[in-house]
C-alpha cells in the first residue's frame, strides 16, 4: 500500500459543519490528519467559527479555510440540498468537482450528503444509482456490505451495478485481489428470496466480469464467506444497524459479567486487549466510516457522532480511495460490462 | 401462568418425521414432554422407526403414535407439501383440525411446514397471511418479531395484520399487558423507508386498536423498546439471521480472548453462570423456537437442529399458546379491527 499522502497531492474537502460535534470536533479531525498522517485538507464552512476552533487546536493558519455561509443540519434530508446550494456539503463537492480536491469527508446527514452529492458530484457514467458502502469488521479482511441505505428501492440491475462498486471498492481500498459477491437474501437456494432477489441472481449469474458466489443469509456478514454482499438500501440498512445493535447489545451483557465478581473482573481486564482490537475493528472512529460509491468523486461519510479520531480516520479512508483511484476502477468495470457479449 | 398441562388435555401433534435429527431426537423431546412437564403428546410418522425411538428411550408404549407412511425432507418446500397428502406434518395438521390435537409442534423445513399449514389448517377467519413469529430475548419481557420468514412479499395492510397477531402472541403466552408495536425500518421520522413502510405506516397510526410507537430501526430489534415489531417477511428473515450472526460472532471472539490467558481463563470461568443465562436466552433449544402465527389451530416451529431438549422446550410452548387462546385471541383483535370506524 502506497503511503496515504505525499508532498503536494490534491487536499481533502471537508464539511467542517456536519456532524453532532461540529465544528470543533472536526476541525481537532483535520489538524490530527494533517499533523499525524500527513494529509493535506481544506476546511469548508463559515470562517469564524472555524478559525475560533483552529485556535483552540493552536493551528491558526495551519489549515485552508473555504467559505461555506451555510450548512445542513442533522435532520435535514435531500430537499434541504436542494434549498442551500452554498451548503458546506455543497461546497465541498463543487471544490471536488473542480479539481481543487481529491474527495469529500462529512460527518453530516446522510440523507443530505447522498442528496447533495448526487446533485453536485452527479452519478458516474454508465451508473443507475450510488449505493454506501460499509467494510464489515470481517477477518483475514474486510467484507464490503452495499447498499447500505442510500436506496430503498431499487431495481434488479441496480444490484448487478452495486456489485461493480462493491468491488472495485474491495480491490482498490481494501486490496482484496479478485472479490467474491454474494447476493443478500433468505435461503441459499437460488429461488429464495422476493422477486427483486430471483431476478437479481439470474443476472448476477449471467454476469461475466463478475465472481458471483450465489446467495448469503443473514449469518453470513460476519463470516467472511464472501468480499462483497449486494443488497437493497431498505434490507442493508436494517442488516447493518441489526449487526452494530446485536454486538452492542453482547458486549454490554459481557461487561455486566466482568463487573459480577473480583476474580471475573481480574479475568475481564486481562481480556482487555482483546477486547479493545474487537472493539477497533467495529467502531466507526477507527474505520473511517461509509463510502458513497457511484459518484464523479470520492465521498466519505463518517458517524454523525464522529469525533476527532473518527473525523481523522475518515481522511484518511478517501485519501486511500482517492489515490487508489476507486472511481477510475468502477468506470473501467461499468464500460467493461456494458460491452457487448452473450448471457446465455 | 397456568401450569402448562392438566390431566385429560388435548395432546401436542408432534412431527416425529422432521428436522435434522428425526426420529431420535424427536422422540427423546416427546419422552421428556411427557414425563418432565405433564404434556400429553402423540407422534406422527412411520410407525417401525417411531416404536423403535420409543424402545431406545425406554417408553415402549408410553406415548401413541399416529401413522404417516410419508415425510418432507428439510430442503423441501412449498410444492412437496401438496404432492404429500399424507405427510407427517400434514397428518398432524389433520389430528389439530379434527380436534384430536391442540397444537402441531415440527422441527421440520419452514418453508414445508408453513406451506402444509397453509393448506391443511388454513388461515384463521379475515387473515390475509399467516405469518412467523419469533420471541427476541429482550429483558425483562422478550420483544415479538413477525414476520420472521412466510412471506418475501407482503402488502402495507398485512402489516396491520402482522401487528395485531403479535399483540395476541404477546398478550397471551407471553403475557404483556397492553403490547407497544413498532415498524421495522431505516429511520426513525414516518417518512422514512420504502413505499411498503411508509403506507403502512399510515394504516397502523390510524389503527385505533394498536399501541403503535413509530417506526424503530435494526438497532432496536434488543433494546426492548417496544413489544412487538413488525416487517415483512423478507427484511425479518435478514434481521432474525444477521442478530444471530452478530451475537454468535461477538461470542466466538470472546470465547478465544478467554482462552488467552490462564488468569483470562480463571476470569472467564467465573463469568460462565452469566454467558449461560444469555445462551439459554438465546438458544431455541430453551425457548422453544418460532411459532406460525394466523392459522386455525396453533403451530410451533422448533429448529431444524433441535435435540429432545429443544423439542421439549417446543412441546412447551405449544401447550403455553394453546392453553392460553392465542388462535381464539387473534380471531378476536381482528374481528374488532374490521367493525367499522372513522379512519381519520
Amino acid at each position: 500500500m502506497p503511503d496515504t499522502n505525499a508532498p503536494g497531492t490534491t487536499p481533502i474537502a471537508l464539511d467542517a459543519m456536519g456532524g453532532d460535534h461540529a465544528p470543533h470536533e472536526i476541525v481537532a479531525g483535520a489538524v490530527r490528519a494533517v499533523r499525524e498522517h500527513g494529509i493535506s485538507v481544506i476546511l469548508v464552512g463559515a470562517p469564524r467559527p472555524l478559525q475560533d476552533a483552529l485556535a483552540r487546536q493552536h493551528a491558526t493558519g495551519e489549515i485552508p479555510i473555504v467559505r461555506a455561509e451555510e450548512s445542513l443540519a442533522m435532520n435535514e434530508g435531500a430537499l434541504a440540498s436542494l434549498r442551500r446550494p452554498r451548503s458546506s456539503i455543497a461546497v465541498a463537492c463543487h471544490l471536488v468537482r473542480r479539481g481543487d480536491a481529491c474527495a469529500v469527508v462529512s460527518a453530516g446527514s446522510t440523507a443530505g450528503i447522498v442528496a447533495t452529492g448526487k446533485l453536485r458530484l452527479r452519478a458516474q457514467h454508465g451508473v443507475l444509482r450510488p449505493a454506501i458502502a460499509v467494510a464489515l469488521p470481517t477477518l483475514p479482511t474486510p467484507t464490503v456490505l452495499l447498499d447500505a441505505g442510500a436506496n430503498a428501492e431499487v431495481k434488479p440491475e441496480m444490484l448487478v451495478q452495486f456489485a461493480h462498486l462493491g468491488v472495485a471498492y474491495a480491490e482498490t481500498a481494501l486490496e482484496i485481489p479478485a472479490p467474491r459477491v454474494g447476493l443478500l437474501t433468505i435461503g441459499s437456494e437460488p429461488e429464495k428470496g422476493n422477486k427483486l432477489v430471483k431476478r437479481a441472481h439470474e443476472l448476477l449469474t449471467a454476469a461475466p466480469d463478475l465472481d458471483f458466489a450465489g446467495n448469503v443469509e443473514g449469518h453470513d456478514l460476519l463470516t467472511g464467506v464472501v468480499d462483497v454482499i449486494v443488497t437493497d438500501g431498505f434490507t442493508g440498512n436494517v442488516a447493518l444497524k441489526t449487526m452494530e445493535g446485536s454486538v452492542r447489545y453482547a458486549f454490554t451483557e459481557l461487561r455486566e459479567a466482568i463487573r459480577e465478581s473480583p476474580a471475573a473482573r481480574l479475568g475481564g481486564m486481562l481480556q482487555r486487549r482483546r477486547l479493545k482490537d474487537l472493539h477497533r475493528r467495529l467502531d466507526p472512529e477507527v474505520h473511517g466510516g461509509a463510502v458513497l460509491l457511484g459518484l464523479a468523486g470520492t465521498v466519505v461519510i463518517a458517524h454523525g457522532a464522529s469525533q476527532a479520531q473518527g473525523v481523522a480516520a475518515a481522511c484518511v479512508l478517501a485519501t486511500r480511495l482517492a489515490r487508489q483511484g476507486v472511481v477510475a476502477r468502477i468506470g473501467e468495470r461499468l464500460a467493461a460490462s456494458h460491452r457487448p457479449h452473450r448471457l446465455w
